[in-house]
């Protein structure tokens, strides 16, 4: 993948990366400040959520930014929630009682049908594209997306119909289902790794893991996502009950992204920064 | 009114009633302090807001509050979007060609069949309901519900249907509209007065305004609403470039409401404070 886009092989090539922009107006302002002042250099944007707007407008003005859209079928927060960009009656399969998408993907795995999957997600790409975002590439809130083999298939067939990448790592190679087998091909983004904090790591320090993962990144494409948010009265009460990846822990985020320590590895370690954008523009899109 | 309430004629009657739960955390947050702390004594709730699971749990373990439905037919803020509970492809008329309720009532009025809005307005009644709220009374988000005689109908039928009293005032006896006529009866509540605060008296001060009205009530049964929230980051940025009913506004009313002085003019006026829950009881109720 390095030499596909210009660089030797062995180079470490990374997409640093803010998910779940739009679920809280705290999400947006980190997110935001992170990208306009720190090594963050991509984000995607949840469209059922409520802040969507606040997000899209600040997209539509700032064009060279690398925003794609983080397919969201899931909706885990405890007292704050949201549903289907679709109408609810052609997605029954996708939510609960309360016409919300379900907290978990288990639930989503064992009720959603993959063909109201596809409808879903295809209508988010569409109401982005409605609201002039320069859509870069498509990414799985909570991986919902491709938590399935059927649910890949969808997700790779939207992300196809948009000309767009859609996060995959090595395991999709493992998925025996035709309707991925016959979307992989040349023009298919598949990510060398997909890192990212968990609970036990959070315990040690999220400083301490971020940068110790920097120093030591291996070659070819990684894609490391954070999820940077002010720890505040809005994020704690979203978070409630939820320690990981809760206030604190997008408060620790968005702390490494903007310490100059985070900007000084990068650096050090000659680590290549590459956006979604030149993976659309080079390899989806090639001809 | 006063004597079917079981008070002497003349009597200065009070419902002091939080607006807008379920928009925002902040909202909640602090009108759930000021139910509990000041003598705010009644509220109502924003079924298709984001936060309505946050103030429908609280309502659950909080069955003596006077909680009643702020019928929501519009989506005001810029960057801070809701749609209707139902499903869109019900509802077209109501929504927006990205799915949200309109912004203005105007568009309401100019685009809404009002069978739609009665569908939507049973359907905010029938998710409370199924979230176990003890609903006392309907009334309505920016005089929406109440903004024409057709969709007047429709917000007094589906009061009917449930057994619940509508905020109205003696503009109803106006409305030249079966519908409306053919609702109108002994078990019809009809307050005297709605009071709240607008552009020009917020300019003079919201304390002034608060203490001056309480000093001056009127006899009967008056209705005086307010928004209380915090002025916080969240709040700010729903209210951006809306200072009218925005976030400093919203905290100049939780702060009325929580000083001394709002308590010791109620008592030293010796006005009555009532609930919706006593005149749903008590008159729309009765046999």
């Amino acid at each position: 993948m390095a030499e596909r886009l210009g660089y030797p092989a062995g180079t470490r090539l990374l997409i640093l990366h803010a998910d779940d922009l739009g679920v809280a107006h705290s999400e947006n302002a980190a997110s935001i400040t992170a990208l306009e002042k720190s090594p963050l250099n991509s984000a995607s944007i949840m469209v059922p959520c409520p802040w969507f707007p606040e997000i899209a407008a600040y997209a539509r003005k700032n064009r060279t930014m690398d925003f794609g859209l983080h397919m969201t079928l899931t909706s885990e927060w405890k007292n704050y929630k949201w549903g289907p960009v679709t109408s609810k009656d052609s997605v029954r399969t996708l939510v609960n009682g309360s016409g919300y998408f379900y907290a978990l993907v288990d639930s989503l795995q064992n009720y959603a049908d993959p063909k109201q999957v596809e409808i879903e997600l295809r209508n988010q790409v569409k109401k982005a594209y409605r609201s002039s975002i320069d859509v870069t590439h498509l990414d799985a809130h909570m991986g919902a997306a491709a938590s399935t083999p059927e649910f890949t298939a969808a997700y790779m067939k939207v992300g196809k119909e948009f000309g767009l990448p859609v996060l995959l790592d090595g395991r999709v190679y493992a998925m025996e289902h035709d309707g991925v087998k016959n979307l992989l091909d040349g023009n298919t983004v598949v990510v060398d790794r997909i890192l990212y904090m968990e609970p036990h790591t959070y315990e040690r320090g999220a400083h301490k893991f971020y940068s110790d993962l920097l120093k030591n990144l291996e070659p070819d494409l990684n894609f490391l996502l954070l999820h940077p948010a002010y720890d505040n009265a809005e994020m704690q009460a979203i978070a409630i009950d939820h320690p990981d990846y809760g206030s604190q822990w997008r408060q620790a985020d968005y702390d490494f992204l903007m310490s100059g320590e985070c900007a000084e590895i990068i650096k050090a370690q000659n680590i290549k920064m590459i956006t979604w954008r030149e993976l659309r523009d080079k390899i989806t899109r090639a001809k």
